[in-house]
C-alpha cells in the first residue's frame, strides 16, 4: 500500500520504517521538498521510501499517518491540503503538548476539546482515527517489547475507518488488544492521559511502559 | 486508630465501612451534625462508627479521608477547619468533576493546576496525599476484585505522609503495587485521567477496571 507519513521526527521515522519493513511504500512529508532529516531516513530505509512536501505525502498516501508534533499538526495538515486528504483515513498520533512555558509541558487544548477533534473539524471530508499517542514510538510498532499484555486505545467518528486502523494495529504492528473508546471526542481523554504518562516517566525513569486495563 | 471520613456518598460509605471492619473507629463528617445518610451508615456499621459535622470528624480523626465530591471539597475542608486538620494527613480521593454543563462531565480545574494542589495550598499545615481517585470505591478497598495485578498511584509533598498512606493502601486495603508519582503537582495527571476512565466506562460497560502499568 502507498502510505503518507507526515513528520520527520522520531515518531514519523519509526512508523515509516516499520511500514517499509512490512512491504509498503512510504513517502515522508515535511515542510520542504528536500528536508535533511527526511533525506537521511530515505537513505537509511531504501527503495520503498521517498520524501516530499506535506502535500506530496498526502497526495501519495492511500492512508495518512500524522506524526507531526501537536503544536504543528493543524498547520502541517493544512499544507498537506484538504483535497489531498479527502476521503482518506488520517491516523492521528499527535499530542497537544505546549512546551512554550517550559518544562514540564502542559496541553494547549484539553477538557472540552482536543487536537483530534480540531483536526476532524478542519478536515470534515477525512476520517480521523486517534490512536497510538498514549505510548512511545518503539512500543507503537512493537508492543511485544513489554512483558505481558497491554492495551491500545482508538477513537473516531467513522466505524469502517476505525476497523481498518484496528486491523493495521493488530495485523501489521502486533497489538493484541485494541479498545474502541467511541467517537472522536474520546480524544480528550486519550490526550489528557499524557499528563499521567509524563509523571510515570519521571517515576519509572523509562518511557518503556504502557497501560493495561485490568478487569 | 481514630479516623475522620469527610463525605456521606458512596465513596465515604465504602471507605468508612472498610476502616471499621479493619478495627478502626470512624467518624463520618457532613455539613450538618445529624445527616440522614450518615445516620443510616452509622446504624448499619455499628458501635465503632459515629457521625458529626465536618469539623467534628476532622477534630476526631488522626488521619482524614476526603471523600467529598470534588466541587464541594474545598468548602467541606474549610468547614472542617484548618486548626482541626493541622499536622494531619489528608488522603484526597476527590475528582474535580464539573456536572454543571451536563453529561459527560468536564473538569473544573486541570492542566496547569489540580484540586489536590488547591487543597494543599489552602491547608499548608496539613499533608495532602492524593490517591485512590483513579478507580471505583469497591476496588479502592478491595483491589483483588479484579483479575490480575494492577497499580495504584499516589503523590504529595511530604515523603513521610506518602509512606504512611502507601502502608495503609498495602496493609489495610490490600494493594500490591503503589507508584509514587512525586509531589502534589502530579495530581494533575491523576485527576485528568478520569476523562479516559469515563470513556473506558462507556466502552467496557462497567466501572470494575483499573490500570496496570506494564513495563
Amino acid at each position: 500500500m502507498n502510505i503518507g507519513v507526515l513528520g520527520t521526527g522520531i515518531v514519523g521515522n519509526t512508523i515509516g520504517t516499520k511500514l517499509v519493513q512490512l512491504g509498503h511504500t512510504v513517502k515522508m512529508g515535511s515542510r520542504t521538498a528536500n528536508n535533511e532529516k527526511a533525506g537521511a531516513w530515505v537513505t537509511s530505509v531504501g527503495s520503498h521510501a521517498s520524501q516530499g512536501t506535506f502535500a506530496d505525502a498526502a497526495s501519495f498516501g492511500e492512508i495518512i499517518f500524522n506524526c507531526t508534533s501537536g503544536a504543528g499538526s493543524l498547520e502541517a495538515l493544512k499544507a498537506a491540503g484538504a483535497q489531498n486528504l479527502k476521503g482518506k483515513i488520517i491516523v492521528d498520533i499527535s499530542n497537544p503538548l505546549d512546551f512554550s512555558k517550559g518544562m514540564p509541558p502542559t496541553l494547549f487544548v484539553n477538557n472540552t476539546d482536543s487536537l483530534g477533534e480540531r483536526i476532524q473539524r478542519a478536515f470534515p471530508d477525512s476520517k480521523v482515527v486517534k490512536t497510538l499517542n498514549t505510548t512511545n514510538c518503539n512500543i507503537m510498532v512493537n508492543p511485544s517489547l513489554l512483558k505481558g499484555e497491554h492495551d491500545m486505545f482508538l477513537c473516531g467518528n467513522d466505524g469502517g475507518a476505525k476497523q481498518q486502523v484496528a486491523d493495521i494495529l493488530k495485523n501489521w504492528f502486533g497489538w493484541k488488544s485494541v479498545i474502541d473508546l467511541g467517537d472522536i471526542t474520546a480524544a480528550r481523554g486519550m490526550e489528557m492521559v499524557i499528563m499521567l504518562w509524563l509523571r510515570l516517566w519521571g517515576s519509572l525513569q523509562t518511557t518503556n511502559f504502557n497501560y493495561k486495563i485490568v478487569r
